[in-house]
């Protein structure tokens, strides 16, 4: 812990603690927040300005939250959890023990603890899981001037005011109107003249993934989660897709490194916790790949014969699980993109076959070149060529197909590994190898 | 095209399109705009109104804007450019070629004609490149009512208008104040003391990634862009950093996959393209996979001894591979969220071996039990169950070190792709197995 700042809190210089942190921002003050003695935080968190507490616990880990609030004193704790916006407010709830969430429930007031409690009911991953209550409402009668006085009165508590959500009679969403249109409006027009009617909004239970999708297409800072019927339930600011965006690109990285994806950043796991998630795939690719010792015992004879075809295993097998990974990445982020579709798929085949027929070419030039130089004798380096061009053709073609069937059968298409299709070309691969072999050697 | 769409264009009836596409977002008019066809675009794209054509331009390719800027009048066009917001512009006239771009630039006044090019300096994937100057900016003695007055006089053009940046007298960024906070204050508040001094910002040269990092960090709408005296050369939008984060996380997958980064969505790159992206790396994967051919000739006394242990060899390097790219994409995100550091190397080594330890021994069973029922007799199937615990620990010592160590160098760690390490492994893992063979068959 910075020693200025210790000694600023043990001397309890209020004065001179303030000016120290407005030197920072309140994400920094958090990331050395998290570095103090347990007792220094909460000695700290009780002298900071409610509103920066709340922002700085915000950063910091639901368990810590809940370890602070439980033991500062409870107007503190109350102003601080009232103070924290409503999304961060239900992540700690649900992150605690309920025991734990029903004491820090009696924090707050009546009307706040009904909208948390249903908020907390939508699915973690849902569009309604990540919406927060505080938003600007206002009436589709209101004036432009009405409008303000509300803002002055309500804004504080706002996480967004850049847009005013605005209510008809029955309370239902009927536009939007942004804080330049009311500044750029005459004090006497009415909401609804001046506000956009066509709002994109959505469903409470929209999958996150897709309201990250909705709102990077539509270029928005906030988009408004409703119900069936049009009412708000509340909004999803662009910071909070920001975090849905990395985390589900580091789902599909982990998925398409053969792993179920970790839940948590990478230290927070245990040896158990990688353990399980790396164990089932493990498995089912070793079944799998095991049938490669079948396609060889099938082969013994030619082996045995030739024993110098088994040199080239590892190298025709591993080029094209090499040539099947890079066609699948690229295909898996295309789709979960939105760049390809299933309706492309001859398209697909198209290029990665004819990309798949220059780049096996390629690769059988340099087998043959390769053959030659283990001096194994041009026969095997003829069959090693050819195979090599087959193999990396057909390890395109299936790792360009799979994923575009799979997400057509809603699977996500990440399952299809680099380990995946490398194993699956592997078996195949060495099927080609042997017949071409045998055909080519006359075994 | 929308035949109901084509008729309206057809009849030039205003009334009914414009009430028909206010119905629509401006993305979505774009998505119908790219099909339509050109003669109808450069129609269209004239009888809008000039505010929303220019957004919908903005969602098209820089080609397409160039083919329909250059064709429709010239005042209409020189409209639809100036509104058009800085960014936008500056890529437009990056994309097409110089004498087509000097063109575009008579359209704009003296004045915005420098700040573009100023811009256009910037090289492609800094903060420079990505900022826009369509921010409302206003000077410290300013009170809240001229603020007010201005942004009522300038923030139609605004690209955002949820901060306004307040410069010192010499010109240079001493703050902001949020349009909120402008509402909040009274009228003859001077905007010096109601700003927040402490402004993140960052320099024209960062890299975007490290911009996009900054940003999701900090929870913020915009950021400011300042030369190496604090004077404002733009502001970055939060938008424009989701397309880089996607971009970014596109480049890291595709790398992780074994190939080169493509720069452009997958329909737009050709089988040439597509190509030259990966030949690269097959080529070099091809000749270090060469070596396991050497290791198996070394070794091919054994092998002709024992044709068996032939069978297990895709089995055991496959396995190797699998849980290799499981360790390095797991560790290469975590480096590129941060989550990761160099000096965590050991705590990451601990992590993966003792976990490589747990896998490899449930490998070592699943093997025993394979070989069992190949039939190949106890003492292979011991050899081989020994090999795969090796192998599993060895993959994931390998791939938990690399990406580290890369990182260090300042070299990204995302080269150590799956078919990298697995390629690694394969040659390595063979020396293992056959070391095995030697000592445990006493050949």
């Amino acid at each position: 812990m910075d020693q200025e700042l210790k000694n600023l809190l043990d001397e309890q210089n209020l004065d001179l603690l303030y000016e120290y942190i407005s030197r920072f921002q309140p994400y920094d003050l958090a990331e050395m927040f998290i570095q103090f003695e347990h007792e220094d935080q909460l000695k700290w968190i009780s002298m900071l300005p409610i509103p920066l507490g709340a922002e700085i616990l915000e950063y910091v880990e639901p368990e810590l939250q809940y370890r602070i609030l439980d033991r500062i004193n409870t107007d503190t704790a109350s102003s601080l959890l009232n103070e924290m916006s409503s999304d961060k407010v239900v992540d700690l709830l649900l992150a605690i023990h309920p025991h734990q969430a029903e004491k820090l429930m009696k924090f707050l007031p009546p009307d706040y603890r009904e909208k948390i409690s249903t908020l907390m009911t939508f699915s973690p991953d849902s569009a309604g899981s990540l919406a927060t209550v505080e938003y600007i409402a206002a009436r589709n009668s209101w004036t432009v001037d009405q409008a303000l006085q509300h803002v002055r009165k309500v804004g504080h508590e706002a996480e967004i005011v850049s847009y005013i959500y605005v209510l008809d009679t029955h309370g239902k969403l009927a536009g939007i109107v942004s804080l330049k249109d009311i500044i750029l409006a005459k004090p006497d027009t009415q909401l609804e003249e001046i506000m956009k009617e066509d709002v994109v909004t959505v469903p409470a239970e929209m999958d996150q993934q897709e309201v990250a999708y909705i709102l990077s297409n539509y270029d928005l800072y906030a988009i408004p989660v409703v119900t069936s019927d049009n009412r708000m339930i509340g909004i999803i600011t662009v910071d909070d897709l920001i975090d849905v965006i990395h985390e589900e690109a580091t789902e599909d990285f982990q998925k398409l490194g053969g792993s179920q994806p970790l839940e948590e950043p990478y230290f927070k796991n245990s040896i158990w916790g990688l353990f399980r998630k790396r164990i089932g795939w493990l498995l089912i690719l070793f079944v799998a790949e095991a049938y490669t010792g079948n396609v060889l015992r099938h082969f013994e004879d030619t082996l045995s014969e030739v024993v110098t075809l088994a040199f080239f295993i590892p190298l025709l097998i591993g080029t094209g699980g090499n040539s099947g990974t890079q066609t699948v990445t690229t295909l898996v982020r295309a789709l979960a993109m939105g760049e390809v579709k299933f309706k492309d798929i001859f398209k697909v085949m198209r290029k990665e076959v004819s990309t798949g027929v220059f780049l096996g070419l390629c690769m059988g030039i340099v087998a043959l070149i390769r053959a030659e130089f283990l001096g194994v004798g041009f026969d095997v380096g003829t069959v090693v060529a050819v195979t090599a061009i087959f193999i990396v053709v057909w390890a395109s073609l299936v790792a360009a197909v799979l994923p575009l069937i799979l997400h057509k059968l809603k699977i996500d298409p990440a399952v299809v590994s680099g380990p995946f299709i490398a194993t699956l070309v592997d078996g195949t691969g060495l099927i080609i190898y042997f017949t071409m072999a045998k055909l080519m050697l006359n075994l």
